[in-house]
């Protein structure tokens, strides 16, 4: 049995446990949080520590997965598991990768263990997309067009704007982009032609909606190089219509072989949970982490370095015999 | 530079040929053929030699790209090459795929060589589909679709039937059975529920159109369990209408993270040409086998035992920076 770690109960450390459950050959140790252990209930039953008791349990876990968020929790704490553990994380501010990768490939190797990186659906399982298609047909262009879902990150800088008191925000492939870039044309897109940003505000009493509206559609990074459409509902309607994390998306490719052959590759995902299917993906990559750690690899890798047999609870002659 | 032999020029030796200009770290050695070199053509400038002189080029060649047709070449010839040189073939024979793989695997362990099996986009790119949609979503149905696409074996089969001059066969998705599967109705289907077989055949003069039809529609492992469809055209309209390779398909897979939670992934494939996007991915997984040699692999593989990185010509840096 492989012995794993949730670092962080929040929405992914609980897709996490809910997958583990569809692991026969994991075995979880038990939850740590920066929380209080006693008020944490999860949604199975399995033991809740501290964070600050995990030094207790090194050589007892195979593997942590590391639940917090990627744009502050990460970066700052994943170095210090891996001094004592093997982690597979989130990691997903893609300019950073290549940075982040690099610390932890050195504390990695100077301690003995082993840390997965920035695994998910995307970075994850698009990236995998992405390097397959790349290099199976290397004369194409690649698109990444993710939704319709919910992006937490936008979700979270309405919240943070004054006068906003509950919010979400749901990224909208175009269809038209989408559908040219199906048919070949290879397009030229910026940001703003293949996603709209649609909100759903609720405001605080006496909120000013035209002003918040300006400061959405103008706020940088966020929303200022797209579409946005702002809509401003009543709280009712907010907990009745928009309590679901579902996403999805595509990754595209096309191209040419010789000038008159032409191929498109196509992968989606739609996703009912971006949550549990993340801790899906997580676990998968956990067992991964464990195998490639039994094969003496120490350091920091990514998901272009897993072979792929080894995601899958399955016996290699039963992969060879049944999915090949 | 990796330096790669192709054995056979057929179709697919013609796509290999044609993908290794899209490889600027792989080097040609040359054609190897069992038919006088001098009368082969190749559609680009290349040495053409014969097979029997391949033993000359012991040590001089990475790897060998092994274009012979499956049912009947590769079974009986993969294992002398292996013994010499490290290999990729494309043995789609799915049901006999444990047996060559365990034979290759004793050669070349015996011969200090490395054989890549199965590679193509069904075996290969969908066999990849279906072990990582199964590894992350392992409460679920696998469904594969074919199509719509030119099947050789099919159309060979037409063409072995007395009285049939010219035939090719499609196969066709069926879209409600497509469909059913994309809404998560996991059905269960059996071929017929799947695929629709369409056979153009031009037949001989004087040749008895109902019985060849009867022949077709109840050829056994061909058509027998199978809607058939076959029109019976004139050769002039078979040469102007049915003259491209066209194929592609779909792995989906559907299933449930917890309950109330579903996911569905695809993949589909678009292929103007069968043969050259093949010999595009032969090209890939050469490169694979190179590295994987490299790294002191021995015996014999399959996809699944890839590491993604080993398929691109870009190094690591830029897959991490730029694909993660």
């Amino acid at each position: 049995m492989i012995k794993v770690g949730i670092v962080g109960y929040g929405n992914l450390g609980r897709g996490v446990l809910l997958a583990l459950e569809n692991a026969a050959d994991m075995e979880l140790v038990g939850i740590f949080t920066r929380r209080d252990p006693k008020t944490l209930i999860p949604a199975r039953k399995c033991a809740v520590y501290s964070v600050n008791d995990l030094e207790k349990f090194k050589g007892k876990i195979d593997v942590l997965i590391l639940c917090g968020g990627s744009a502050t929790d990460l970066p700052e704490t994943t170095a210090g598991f891996l001094k004592d553990f093997n982690t597979v994380d989130t990691f997903d501010t893609h300019a950073k990768i290549p940075e982040y990768l690099a610390k932890l490939d050195r504390i990695g190797k100077e301690n003995g263990t082993l840390g997965l990186i920035s695994v998910g659906w995307d970075p994850g399982i698009f990236s995998l997309a992405r390097i397959y298609f790349g290099a199976v047909l290397p004369n194409g262009n690649d698109y990444t067009f993710w939704g319709k879902g919910v992006s937490q990150g936008h979700s979270d800088a309405l919240r943070r704007i004054d006068g906003v008191k509950k919010a979400i925000q749901y990224t909208i492939p175009k269809e038209e982009a989408l559908e040219s870039v199906r048919r070949g044309d290879n397009p030229t897109l910026t940001a703003r032609d293949k996603h709209l940003r649609e909100c759903f505000v609720v405001l605080e009493d006496g909120a000013d909606k035209g002003k918040i509206e300006r400061e959405i559609k103008e706020m940088p990074n966020y929303f200022k190089d797209y579409d946005t459409v702002v809509h401003f509902i009543s709280e009712d309607e907010f907990d009745k219509n928009h309590n679901k994390l579902s996403h999805g998306g595509f990754v595209l490719r096309t191209g040419n072989t010789t000038e008159g052959n032409a191929h498109k590759l196509e992968l989606s995902l739609k996703l009912d949970s971006n949550a549990e299917f993340t801790g899906s993906v997580e676990v998968a990559f956990a067992r991964a982490v464990y195998r490639l750690y039994k094969d003496g690899k120490r350091g920091a890798v990514t998901v272009f370095d897993v072979p792929p047999k080894y995601l899958s609870e399955k016996p290699y002659d039963k992969l060879v015999g049944g999915l090949l």
